[in-house]
């Protein structure tokens, strides 16, 4: 990925280029990567647009936009790689593009598809392949000068990835000395390093997010390291990941992440939400005693309301919680960044 | 181990056999396993016996008690296998051995290994290496009519297997239709079935932990499962697979296990424990909001106290707590299934 800023991506977002949440990987590297998107693949929209991105149906209608990697772009629950995108991947593959992928599923751990690529000259990569010298956690965050800030929230794909990029941007443009620090699949197609904690053995997803944050200090983040959210630890199906990321990446303060309006888990209609307010109590409880945290902000995606609505939800979440709250992408990161700076160490 | 019964197992236990702590699965193997041990391999104690088993210097000195398999009986932090325990397996494998293993780095993905191993004609088994299709959970779990009880605790390797051991061992003495659920390596070896929970992909830890109390209640826990914890909540290196391991369990009712006298967690020097009446606080708070539990009582491990010493910690942690406390290896499980039968579904 150093050559990042050359390259040309093919999204595969077959038939979740419409959806937030599942289509999270394809937004984010569209809104905050750093490379080119030239077309989207979804054969659901052929011939609608993205953001003035064209949308195709198949692999050939793409090579006009002169692509050379193809990106899965889709983060389907619990990452398997259904037979429609493996047959469109095998298209593109032929047709000379690179595959990035950040599914469970490997492609470089697929015979046919390593074989394909082989036969044509492509690379393919795994995104969420952990490094093979994993550990367990040894401590050595503890020490770094750097704030570790880390966003949590009441589900996935609420936002904890765009909250941490915006903070992160704004942050810098204010001359502090701040880092993303990418903690899945998304965030690393957009920064072009990280690990996928949700993907390592799980004894070692704290010492994944340890080594994450020194990495991140020592790429720039002399004040501030922005740790890229996962899950929740409220969540069924992935709260595992989430505690072991609290607590491997030892944050001393939260942004908590949460969609206005959301009720229950996504997927998971028994599992009811707790009220804000007990998330942020929650979130504080659950610190390691040898690192204490608390919630600096809240992060509150409002996109299924409209702007007065909006407006009324960030007021009842600064009501209910006591802390500042704002959507970070409607109304800019501003006055999450000024709660944040006032509780940096000065 | 369908055939379990009729195995001579060797364990080695090199350096750490008189190591209660990454001793354990040996200790485990030896006081609940249903294998003859006929030896353990342990050059620092060449001589020397453990409750009758003696215990050799190399494997060569192993074979006049007709061992056929040998069991990887330690486990270091992090799961990784030693130069010398490794030369002690291929003695082991070139004597004829079966290799059973329990660590995360697996005999099966050792290409010498495997190659001395086939020439040898043995059978290497990774007790760790987690089933091909696990996924993410699905709340499969929140519908079976049996008591779910969990076993917790303040650290690792303080006696949350044992303790599930003994309580079910006792439910069963009384009538009561329970399994022991084993979610590691050294329950494994013992009940001849499981998963490590700490061995799968991060994001499977509950899909894992769930498959397991569907399956112990298929084996037979039509009232009572029993499932064997890991790790703490507040241990800094393993709490994901702890946590995930709560939420994909679901349990009714904890057991919280703790080491009298123990202030820290173990290897971990800045992260102190906290008291007991926290921790089962903390424990309720963590529950999913769909499926609530409560601590049941203490199972306190007073192995490095005397007996009048042993007897005050109790006390002491009934006062604190307000919960039944016994040490159910020095004094029997009879007060700790007392207080869990209170607690079933009439």
């Amino acid at each position: 990925m150093t050559a990042a800023a050359t390259r040309r991506l093919l999204i595969l977002a077959e038939g979740y280029s419409a959806d937030p949440h599942h289509g999270k990987t394809m937004r984010g590297v569209v809104d905050y990567g750093q490379d080119a998107v030239v077309a989207i693949l979804d054969s659901e929209r052929a011939g609608e647009s993205h953001k003035g991105i064209p949308i195709v149906g198949e692999v050939a209608a793409a090579l006009a936009f002169a692509p050379d990697t193809i990106l899965v772009g889709v983060a389907p629950t619990g990452g398997k790689l259904p037979r429609v995108w493996r047959e469109q991947l095998q298209d593109a593959i032929r047709c000379g593009l690179n595959v990035e992928n950040g599914l469970h599923d490997f492609v470089t751990a697929d015979a046919e598809l390593v074989d394909l690529a082989a036969r044509c000259d492509v690379q393919l990569r795994d995104l969420r392949r952990p490094p093979a010298d994993l550990d367990v956690a040894t401590g050595a965050n503890l020490d770094l000068p750097a704030t570790t800030v880390l966003t949590v929230g009441s589900d996935c794909a609420i936002g904890k990835m765009t909250a941490s990029l915006e903070l992160d941007r704004e942050l810098r443009a204010r001359g502090v000395r701040s880092v993303f620090v990418p903690t899945g699949q998304t965030g690393i197609a957009i920064a072009g390093w990280g690990i996928g904690v949700d993907a390592v053995v799980a004894d070692y997803i704290a010492g994944a997010a340890e080594r994450l944050v020194v990495e991140g200090y020592r790429r720039g983040g002399e004040d501030v390291l922005l740790v890229e959210g996962q899950g929740s630890i409220i969540h069924p199906g992935y709260s595992g990941v989430t505690y072991g990321l609290i607590h491997g990446s030892a944050p001393h303060l939260y942004v908590l992440c949460h969609l206005a309006g959301d009720t229950h888990i996504e997927g998971f209609p028994r599992h009811p939400l707790l009220p804000l307010a007990e998330l942020v109590s929650l979130h504080e409880r659950v610190s390691l005693p040898a690192r204490p945290a608390r919630v600096a902000c809240i992060a509150l995606n409002t996109r299924k309301l409209d702007e007065a609505g909006a407006r009324m939800a960030i007021a009842a979440a600064e009501a209910e919680t006591g802390l500042v709250a704002d959507d970070v992408v409607r109304f800019g990161p501003g006055r999450l960044v000024d709660a944040l700076q006032a509780q940096l160490p000065a």
